[in-house]
């Protein structure tokens, strides 16, 4: 299940020392109006929070990350969840021997600093998230 | 070895549960007539088959996770190799403890979930995948 | 703090055997004359340099990964540091037995593989790092 996309505005920026990861890319997309898109993003936090999603329990597990981690990669997607912008995205940790963790992100990861793009994406016929009974996630339905 | 493409369609959709990540991305590339671009995806499989190359042996070793994890980060691109679209891709995969894990992707993948994105590029001159003597590898060669 | 880009040139090609990782796209995108984007790359090293910022210490703290090992994610972005174009990236790097490790790009990494994009993004007011107080890290600035 697929649709081509236009490509709207690209948007590159930082967020600050103190801020929570996930809402506010979530508040920044909102503000900026943007419904669907890439986003990606390289930094540090002082803190994570983390999510695993139980394929057989069908429900998230959380896992906090007390430490100051390096963000090595985040990487995820805006869509539209019941009528409004939604950001998913999963990350990858690093800590100071090298080691690399990581999880579907979660309100809860505390900035230290990250640097982010967001590529908006324009469609006639968005993408929306609705129940999905094979897996218990709201994933994208096959029509709008 | 570089070229300037311009950008072609943007492509955003989802997998189902129990595809084969590799040859199902591949397949959509083809429908499409993707010949070149890039991608990327984020989501959970229920197993992974994931390789390594050995730079000293020059063979790909396979390994198989017989485990449900997430998937971090997908990262790749599309060329063509013999005349038709390839993907190149690697993942990186997280488990219930947060500990994450990775390798070139290989058929044999079973998607529990996945949301990915296919920039196509476009180019006069292509990006063809040719024997490189030096590591032994299908690589872009230095002309199309 | 963000801006809103224009997208300029997309770039796609291959490092070479030996080519040491970062400096190589540094000097790649200043060749070309970019001067803000993002960049992300797959592929395989013989070694790798990579960091980890001390939050408190305030300092980078380098490591040296004498192994060969897969690139499973290069993601980074291209400003303006003192006028010249300057390279950001953080790196997932994996090994034979699929563990995954990761941190800051340092100088000093090895290419044996390497397929890298390069978008550029064109503003009016480009995003330049500054020394950032709460960090201690060159950050982009509130103002051009």
């Amino acid at each position: 299940m697929h649709r081509t996309f236009t490509r709207g505005r690209t948007i590159m920026g930082r967020l600050h020392k103190g801020d929570d990861l996930l809402p506010t890319l979530q508040r920044i997309c909102s503000e900026l109006g943007i419904s669907q898109g890439n986003l990606s993003a390289i930094g540090a936090v002082a803190g994570a929070r983390i999510g695993y999603y139980d394929q057989t329990q069908r429900r998230y597990e959380f896992l906090h990350l007390s430490r100051h981690l390096e963000i090595l990669s985040l990487m995820g997607n805006v869509s539209l969840k019941d009528g409004e912008a939604f950001v998913h995205a999963h990350v990858v940790l690093g800590d100071e021997s090298g080691g690399a963790f990581g999880g579907h992100l979660a309100e809860g990861t505390e900035v230290f600093a990250c640097e982010f793009t967001i590529q908006e994406l324009l469609t006639e016929t968005p993408l929306r998230r609705v129940m999905d009974d094979p897996t218990g996630l709201f994933l994208w339905g096959e029509v709008g």
